[in-house]
């Protein structure tokens, strides 16, 4: 049988490695013909723009720098499918495009809304009794899927995070004069990669004093209130702050300084708390202050990436092709922890339906009870994530990455 | 005799490799007894804050570690002294100061306000007759000094900023539809910084369409202008624009933005010509459009740092020792370029006062005539002092630092 790829929502380090791993186990086999890229996520089984994979990528040449590049080099897309028993024109569409060239297998990866694809699409021809598979596979830097251990893309991001809030610390302890600096995340509405910046303990080194979570309602007081009190007692005070945390009436708290735009998903493009504290700080202690948004280059370090995560993205990918050739559809590809310290790790699978559209918050567990920082618990399950490094490849001072589009 | 050695101005990722460079020369010699770090820069020597390095550092067995360390590991600060002429208070305690530990060499590593520093110490002790030298040791990622070829701390700045443009180029590209990304850099006055995102084209990879440097005149039109020509034929176009471009009154373009906050020097804290230029890419063209300030992480991003960068930061530390011995005050070390192709750069030394409160700017022969990109000759400048690379020392998935303060 033929197979499609595609990647789909936001950019991470990680997955152009699960597409590694669907190219590595598909050489294994006799049993897949031709295999296509769908170029910008489903966009391309719509547009039918696909190619060919053996034009592009001979995988045991290319495979080091395919899993070294960021962002997916497919092309993504965020779109929601409509639901098909109200409207099957896309979804017919999209069944003539994978006919017309073979294709048994399709293979999504992404994450919550890229698992609605699967969910919908993979009941689409159940209903049609088409046999075409639909499996997805986990990718996301937001760590927030349910079904899943933890998310490949996730360990990088952390990675990048807690390396660059360990040198951030650096400089901001140069100065021999009380200042505050605030690190804003991303994480629309889970913490995990905020909770991230608590490995630097690990470190025998300075590490964020305060952190601050969506899971908890945040309040310009209590903040003011924990910095005052870190102040009294340390020079400098570093909080790593997540873009999405919320007052008590349950709109971001930075509702003032956020865009009004809105992508597919009618998700609000959020920036600005980190700008938002800096001001606060200003007005209210007056003390040296600074904000630092680590922007999108949380999911595109690739430099930094984590050899725990790309390994598992790797994993994910080739148990895809193994669930699709069994026949299974409708599902995603999950990881199941079995133990933190040695860290094991199995890959199994879950429902796409359990998973779609839905949102894994950091447990409330692991966060101490002032609110402002992680429990060793909660650091104990992200540390073996950030673990090993695949370093770039560079030549003449320039990293090196694989490009089809 | 003794030493006492400080650092200052803003941290960079090369400024502990000339410490390094200091006391790896101070142990081939047996002419130097004691040597004292004074913390947080020159306030070490006003307040008597000195440290015996030995009981902090031994060499042979931390140079690993410490030419890896972002940030001043004896602390920074931003203080001018006043002429002593007008008031030779502060210049009493730090001769007594000095005279009290048996200093007779003071080793100042910092940018061009530190060289004033020098500039000033030296000639009080000259015209006091003391034999005490003071010499100035080059550290910038601004690369804005006179008298040198380049600046110790750039070459690592222009690796992250090159690096980690062509991964958000990547990120990007992942979506196939019309957008504009902003990247701001650092460089209050002087281009060097954004010029050299021009390096990511030597590597066959899609390069920023547009660069902005201080050096020219910075309209809102033109830049739409620019923009919209290049969105005619590019998918995504990315500009990477100095925090510092001005309009034809002289004012910062993004003035509005500005924060009103200045630094000892009177320098004005700058941001916001990414977020100024977001919002007007929103309004003027109304495309999807994000802007990323790369922030502090220009300068302590250690992970990324230049091999050729931290090799002559540490070579021009050495050189310092040995002109120190030859009696030699007043001066900062200097960068000599042979050839740019092969690489070749001798070491010598200028008059400080040369180089105290100046600054040199990009130079316009460089800069192409639609004032929005950069020549391949300026390229050629920068592409060797990003060459090589300094792995981190990371254990357990976290990176190591050397720690004093």
């Amino acid at each position: 049988m033929n197979i499609a790829i595609a990647q789909s929502g936001g950019p991470t380090s990680a997955i152009n490695a699960s597409l590694a791993g669907i190219l590595e186990e598909c050489e294994k086999t006799d049993k897949i013909g031709k295999v296509y890229g769908s170029l910008y996520g489903i966009e391309g089984l719509i547009e039918g723009d696909l190619v060919d994979m053996s034009d592009h990528i001979d995988i045991r040449k290319d495979l080091d720098l395919l899993i070294r590049t960021p962002a997916a080099v497919l092309g993504s897309c965020r779109k929601k499918l409509p639901d098909f028993e109200e409207d099957d024109s896309v979804y017919k569409i999209i069944a003539e495009n994978l006919k017309k060239n073979g294709i048994e297998a399709f293979f999504y990866i992404g994450g919550n809304d890229s698992m609605d694809t699967v969910d919908k699409l993979s009941g689409y021809f159940r209903e049609k009794s088409t046999d075409i598979c639909v499996i997805g596979i986990p990718k996301t830097i937001d760590n927030d899927l349910l079904g899943t251990d933890h998310c490949p893309g996730y360990g990088s991001a952390a990675k990048y995070i807690v390396s660059t809030v360990q040198e951030i610390i650096r400089d901001s302890n140069a100065y021999n004069t009380p200042s505050v600096t605030v690190i804003e995340t991303m994480g629309r509405h889970a913490g995990w990669l905020t909770a991230s910046a608590a490995c630097v303990k690990r470190n025998e080194e300075h590490s964020p004093q305060l952190i601050y979570l969506p899971e908890v309602v945040f309040s310009d007081d209590k903040f003011i209130g924990d910095v005052r009190e870190r102040l009294s007692s340390d020079k400098t005070v570093v909080a790593v702050v997540s873009e999405g945390v919320k007052t008590s009436s349950g709109k971001f708290a930075a509702e003032n300084y956020q865009s009004a735009k809105k992508d597919a998903f009618g998700h609000s493009y959020l920036s600005g708390i980190g700008k938002y504290l800096e001001d606060l700080v200003t007005t209210r202690i007056g003390c040296k202050v600074r904000s630092i948004e680590l922007n999108v280059m949380q999911r595109c370090s690739s430099h930094i990436a984590s050899l725990t995560d790309i390994n598992e993205a790797r994993e994910v990918g080739k148990k895809a092709v193994t669930a699709a050739l069994s026949g299974m559809t409708g599902i995603m590809i999950s990881l199941e922890r079995v133990s933190s310290d040695p860290y094991q790790c199995n890959i199994s699978y879950v429902p796409a339906g359990g998973v779609a559209n839905k949102e894994k918050c950091f447990p409330a567990e692991w966060i101490d009870p002032s609110g402002n920082s992680i429990t060793e618990e909660g650091v104990d399950y992200i540390f073996p994530l950030i673990y090993g490094e695949l370093p770039p490849i560079i030549e003449n001072g320039l990293i090196k990455h694989f490009k089809i589009i």
